[in-house]
Order: structure tokens, then C-alpha cells, then sequence
């Protein structure tokens, strides 16, 4: 597994990181290692050489430094929730924990940005802001225990996107270190900014392959006053998708529009012991409204309501208090766990243009039936992202791995004939890269690796992500 | 002027242009490259050898393949409407102009997007999507008259970008053409997006210099229903710019927040013969709210209006028809003509946070008293974003070019320590670059040296701008 032209870890590199991390802050333990070696996608795990937990941008800067010198791999790491591997260590060497750059530096409320070190939990930097009545909207299902930086470093969408957009578009400033140590800092509490190439951005979703993120500054915008939650079940799960893009073409910007297979929605059930209204459903949507006045949303939401009857919802349930819409979301939350804990499973993160999001749904179910394959599918169906979660329940492996692979080829080509790409906001990451061809063409994968090449001339970076093995 | 390595064009190279666009096409006479030699930047002219109208993103391929083997250095240009010389062929070469590439392809108003050629004027872009009841925010002063290829290459803001953010903001997806004739395709028509960096995000302000925009994707959202504008006059411009961040600490997001200097407003009733009201006062709000329901819009109007009088505003006017709205704006956007006809100019796009306005008009006044100069300032002050207009009047030339680099260096200096940067929405460009290294240091640009590497290794594609000469 390690690249020509990598070393592993020595003693004396040990020794090396401990001068500059200090004791407590360098984790050799093989019990340790395994956990450094791990994010949540699927059971994967690439345990590092050792696992360093620098204090601050000049720790991370002498640990690149030493690395780049001593040609070992670096893999940083957030919170370890990614799903598509972006923190497995699979060159081995160095796993770098953001953990513990872990401050808001400053909300500032006269300009409406926040400042952050990477290694704040996105709800407490969420939270933090609401309190001065200011909101931080991408908001992915881990929003509890995921990392603001690893939020930056994969694009983090999340329910939110369609009306107020991803990650990216709250990122005004950055601060990083390069792989040869370097500390480079980028735009700041700016709206607007053209002072030469727009390198924050490009480090937004570049999965901690181009350099380590150690400071943000992040747009915040005021927090919607109102907010109401509507749940449409269906008996056809395509016609709940068709509804969703009439809401769209009739002016209406939800906050949140969820697409939840019935059977996903029980595997909730199942695991939370709670109960969703009308689950035997085929497919539900989950729509939120926000804004600042109360009879404004209900005149939306009542057009909302219409237009999922008149696509043959079965009802149009409304959730107007906080503890119903609490219940509602962390259900929701919690769908990916739930479903994921049904069976050994293998996760795509499709997207396409929302209004051909009916036929993707059909595409999966036609590709299930074609390959032998069980999916249950759930999503963010406002900005066309579907996670098709595929199930292997009583395959044997020699099924799974013979049916699994022509499976997703089929789907991912699919997906980008219909003007789709390979993730929406889970990244590509370790798990993803093998499809990379079927949505970036030779000149588009020869310029990325330039770019890479750019910021990482020694390639110790993350190494082995993104970038197809074979093109 | 011609860097070493690059060659001049020979009637061979004409012969072989011909070949590419047709005889009519391809423009050599003195008059023509004349035009082709200027954009909107000061009096500046710098004749190309040849100037291009290809038709479509084919021949600008075979122009930049051929320019390439060759070494001819080639200049996009949109609309020449740029304020920062970006459009200038310093180095002589090819303007490749991409006006003919001037069709609007598609508005998807299911998806809500619009898929376009970057030679489509921006207002035409504006109203072809409202009339489905969509809305392109970006706004640049010029949008009569600009193009949105040269809106991406610049990172277009305008005065809605304090609510509605700018070009970036809005771009999911680009064509264009490497220095070395490949096609590249990136993003469509998805909200969400990690598949690979972000390179759509880091064409945009990207000045032509990495690559040439041949189609565009835009999201789009829904049009506003309501629109109202207030005008406030002060007799102190640093109480209206104070006014202006307790409207945002009161979590009012107005759609429009600009700054007019009394001087400035002068300026433009003077050159179109219209009346502005109390145009006697030292500076003036023009502020504009929008949003689906008229009686909140009333309700904030009050609140700004309140916020207004209590920071010593004379009068808060109201303009809520569109005649009224429309006449202020035309005199808005015609401002920065009007200023630049009084006299020779020099305009610095200076920005800083928000909340730092106040601060940054003062320093504007000290640095003129300090300097010995004259200069006029308005902008977009809802993003901090004042474009500073430094005149000439009676200055002899000696005067006045002993003077201006320094101010300006000095306006640079105080403008970064404020936190802010060179160009809020204008670019660098020809102009600025000389200031680059005041806001950037060695690292950051000599990462963005390589990134340029990366996409253009043999530097034809625009030589001269945004780098600094000396760093």
C-alpha cells in the first residue's frame, strides 16, 4: 500500500513529532492507531503509522515540514465522519487530528461572520451564532460531532443547500499550511473580493489533498424567525419526486425538501423506536419553510399542501412546534445510521438536476431489479443529491462483490447522462475514485492533477484520493 | 512590451487565422485594433497585432492550439466594459473576442437555471429570466452594456450582492478552453457538487488568465415581487456609513446599500441634466429592500428609516414606484461615468469589512488632505466595497505623478490593515498589480504562480496582469 517513493515512520521520526506535538499528542498505541485508521464509511480501516494532535497552525507547519523533508504521508483528519474515506489513512505514515484546533476565535456581529479554528463540532459553532440570533446554514446529517473543517474540506451539504446553498458558498477566508510548511491566508471577513485567484474556494471540497485547513472565517446571514415542517406521504415514490420540482416551478424556495423512502423511514422506526406518521408509505417528503413571518409560510405551506395532493399524496401532515420538529429531524438524522445498521451496504451519494430526480428514483429501482440488488434510498431531493444506499442483507459475498461494481458503473453513467455527478456532498474520497472517469473526461482529470501538483509538488498530502488509480 | 519567449504575429499567422474564423473575422486594421486596444480603464490603449471573433468554442480551440505552437500571447476580451485593464493586450498578440459567441442556450426554469454563452450581455441574461419570473442578482453598473463571460472573468458584484452574494455565487458550471486547446467541462446544472476541486469556482475572477469561458451555467432564483428604495441624505458621510452597519446589527438585510458622496451626485446631475434629492448634503443612502410581501417590506422600510434619522439623517425619502426606482438607479449607475468625465481619474475599488466603512471614508478624506489630492468615492457600502475616484483637476502632471503612487500605496495599506484588499468587484488586472504584494504575501503568491502554471505553462493566455512585475 505505500506509494513508491514514501517511507514509513521511524523511531526517530517518532521521536521527532513528540518534540514538536509533545507526548500526550502522539498516539502510537495499535489501539489508538485503529481508531485513527477509521471514519464512518462502511467498515473500512487504514490504521496510521502514528497519529499526531498538533495545538495550533505552527505545530502543523514544522509536522509538514518534517514530512515533506522525510517523504510521509499525511492524512488529515477532522471528526472522522466522512463517508466516502476521505481520513483513512491508506498510505499509511501520518494521520493528522484537527481535534484539538478546536476555538471560535470570533463572532463577529457587526460584520455577520464567524472565525473559527477547524476543529469545532458544526453544531456548537451553529448554536453559538444563533444565540446572537445570526445562523451558519449547511447543516449535514452529522452536524453533532462532524468537524466545521472537515465540512470545509468535503463541501457539506446537507437539507438546507437548496434555498441557502453548501459549505463553499459561507466560505470567505481561510488560513492553511502547504505541504512543504508554508502558511498561506486567504480572503477574510469580505463579501466581495478579487484580489487575485479565489484559492479559499478551491480548497473548499479539495478533501484535505491540497493543503490543511487551520482557520475559517465563514459567512453568517440572520436567523429566520419562523420555521414549519409539512410531511406528504405517497404511495409512489415518483410521484412524490415530481411534486417537489411543481413546488419549485411554482416560486416556492423551501428550507429543507426530503426525499425518504418508506422503507428507510422504518428502519428508523425500527432503531429509534419511534414512530413516523403513515410509514407504511412508498416514499415521504419532508418539507421545512423558514422565514420571518408566520402568515407569509402558512400561505406557502398551503400551496405546498395543494400541490402534493394534487400529485396524490395520501395527506399533508403539519409540524408547527419546536418539539415536533425536533422528533421530525432527528428522525431524519438518524435515517442513514439506521438504514446502514440493517445490513453490510455500500453507499452512493447521486445527484442530478433536481427536476430529473423522478427518474433517477425509477433508475435505481430498474437497476435494482436488473442486478439482483436490494437499495433503499433517502435524500436531499430540494437540490437533486439521492443517497442510494445498497443493501447486501442475505447475499453471499461472492454475490455482492460479483454484482456490486457493474451495479454502480451502470448507475454512475446513468446519473451523468442525465447531467449528474459521482457526489453531491459526501466527496469522492478513497471509496468513489474507481468511477472518476465516468464524470470527468482525460482533460479535466490531467488538470486537476496539475492543480495538485501545484499546491503538493511531493504528492504527501492525502495521497491516494480523488484521483482514479487507473484513467 | 513583448516578453521574452513570445513572437509577434506574421501575415502567416493572419493567413492561418483566416482560415480559422473567415476574412471577416479577423481585424487588422489600425482603427479596428484601436478599439480592440482599450476597455473602460482610464485612458489606457494597447493595440493587439490582431483581434479575433471566433464563433464558437471549436475555433477558439484551434486559435489557442495554433497560439500555443506559436507563442502568440492572446488577450480574451468581452464587452471591454473592464475597469482594471484586464481586457488591455499588453503584450500585443490576439484580443480574442468572444462577442459572437453571444446565444443564450437554455433557461430551465424547472431546475432554475440558465445555460449561456459568456457573450450575452448581462441586462439582456437579467430580462430574459424575469420574464419567467427568475432573477440573475449579479449587477454590475455596466450590466447595460457588459457581458457575463467578462462578469465571471472579473467576479462581478454590484449593489445586490450584500443580500443576494455575486457572480461566483451563481456559477455551477463552466466550458473553457486551456491555453493548450483542450476542452474542459465542469459542473451543470447541480446545486451540489464534490466531484473533483472546484475549478469552475477558480475560473470565476480569474481575469482571463487561466483559461477562456466558452459557456456558462447560472442558477437562478426566484424573482422578488416587491421592490421599495429609500433615499437618506446626511450632512456627515461617516454617520450614513454608521447607519448603514445598524441596519445589519438589526438583522436587516437590505437587497441595496450604496454610498453616494454628495460630490459624486453632483457629478451625475450635472452630466444628465436630472435633480437628486438634497443633493447639497455630504453624502447619501440609496437603500432598496425587496422581498414577496409588500407590508413587511413597509414595516422594515420604517425600522431603516428610524436607524437612519437617529444617526442624524435630514430626511428619509421613500421611492416606491418603478418610474421613481428606475430614474434613481439610472443616476446610481451612471455615477461612475459622470465622476471619471470631470477630469483625468484614478479609481482604486477599494474594500474592507463592513462595519469598517466609517472608518475607511476618514481615512479616504486624510489621505486626500495628506496627499494634496481630490477624490470623490461612492460604492457598494452594504459590502464595504467603495470605489475610490482619485481626480486630476488642476494637478499638472508633475503633481500629479509624483503624488498618486504613493497615496495610493498608503490607501492600499491602511485599506489591508483594516482587514480588507486591493478589488472588491473591479479585478486587478493592469492596474493594480504593482500593488499585489500589499495584500498578498510571498507564499500566497508564488501558490498562485504555480496554480497559473498549472493551467497555462507557456503564459500566453493574457501575460502581463494581476502578477506583480517585482514581488
Amino acid at each position: 500500500m505505500i506509494p513508491t517513493g514514501f517511507r514509513r515512520v521511524t523511531p526517530a521520526d517518532v521521536a521527532a513529532f513528540r518534540a514538536i506535538c509533545g507526548d500526550a499528542n502522539v498516539l502510537t498505541d495499535q489501539s489508538d492507531l485503529e481508531i485513527y485508521g477509521a471514519d464512518e464509511t462502511e467498515d473500512l480501516c487504514f490504521p496510521p503509522e502514528v497519529a499526531l494532535r498538533p495545538a495550533n497552525a505552527g505545530e502543523v507547519q514544522t509536522i509538514l515540514r518534517y514530512c515533506g523533508e522525510h517523504r510521509i504521508p499525511v492524512t488529515p483528519r477532522g471528526a472522522g465522519t466522512g463517508l466516502s474515506g476521505g481520513a483513512l489513512p491508506v498510505s499509511g505514515g501520518v494521520s493528522l487530528s484537527l481535534a484539538r484546533l478546536n476555538r471560535i476565535l470570533e463572532v463577529d456581529t457587526d460584520n455577520l461572520v464567524v472565525v473559527t479554528q477547524p476543529g469545532v463540532i458544526t453544531q456548537v459553532l451553529q448554536e453559538t451564532v444563533e444565540a446572537e440570533g445570526l445562523y451558519y446554514p449547511p447543516d449535514p446529517a452529522s452536524r453533532g460531532s462532524c468537524f466545521i473543517g472537515g465540512n470545509l474540506a468535503e463541501c457539506a451539504g446537507g437539507p438546507r443547500a437548496l434555498k441557502y446553498g453548501v459549505t463553499k458558498d459561507y466560505v470567505l477566508g481561510v488560513e492553511a499550511v502547504l505541504s512543504n510548511g508554508d502558511l498561506i491566508r486567504w480572503g477574510g471577513k469580505l463579501l466581495k473580493n478579487v484580489t487575485g485567484y479565489n484559492l479559499a474556494q478551491l480548497l473548499v471540497g479539495s478533501e484535505g489533498t491540497l493543503a490543511v485547513i487551520t482557520e475559517i472565517t465563514l459567512k453568517l446571514i440572520p436567523l429566520p424567525k419562523e420555521r414549519i415542517c409539512l410531511v406528504a406521504p405517497f404511495d409512489d415514490g415518483q410521484a412524490a419526486a415530481r411534486a417537489l420540482t411543481k413546488i419549485f416551478t411554482a416560486r416556492l424556495t423551501p428550507s429543507a425538501a426530503e426525499y425518504l423512502e418508506g422503507a428507510a423511514v422504518r428502519c428508523a422506526e425500527a432503531k429509534f423506536g419511534k414512530s413516523f406518521p403513515q410509514s407504511d408509505a412508498d416514499a415521504h417528503l419532508l418539507l421545512e419553510l423558514d422565514g420571518n413571518d408566520r402568515s407569509l409560510l402558512d400561505k406557502d405551506a398551503e400551496t405546498v399542501a395543494e400541490i402534493c395532493f394534487a400529485e396524490g399524496a395520501r395527506d399533508v401532515l403539519l409540524a408547527d412546534d419546536r418539539t415536533k420538529m425536533a422528533d421530525l429531524w432527528e428522525m431524519r438524522r438518524g435515517i442513514g445510521e439506521a438504514v446502514k445498521s440493517v445490513s453490510v451496504y455500500k453507499e452512493e451519494d447521486t445527484v442530478v438536476p433536481r427536476a430529473r430526480l423522478p427518474e433517477l428514483v425509477g433508475v435505481v429501482r430498474e437497476l435494482c431489479r436488473k442486478h439482483k440488488l436490494d437499495a433503499i434510498t433517502y435524500g436531499h431531493a430540494g437540490d437533486g443529491n439521492l443517497h442510494v444506499n445498497i443493501l447486501k442483507r442475505e447475499l453471499t459475498d461472492a454475490e455482492w462483490n460479483d454484482r456490486l461494481p457493474g451495479a454502480i458503473a451502470e448507475l454512475f453513467q446513468r446519473v451523468v447522462a442525465m447531467g449528474g455527478a459521482l457526489s453531491g456532498e459526501h466527496g469522492i474520497g478513497w471509496v468513489q475514485k474507481r468511477y472518476m472517469p465516468i464524470a470527468l473526461g482525460p482533460n479535466e482529470l490531467a488538470l486537476m492533477r496539475r492543480v495538485k501538483h501545484a499546491f503538493d509538488p511531493l504528492g504527501i498530502l492525502n495521497p491516494g484520493k480523488i484521483f482514479p488509480d487507473v484513467e
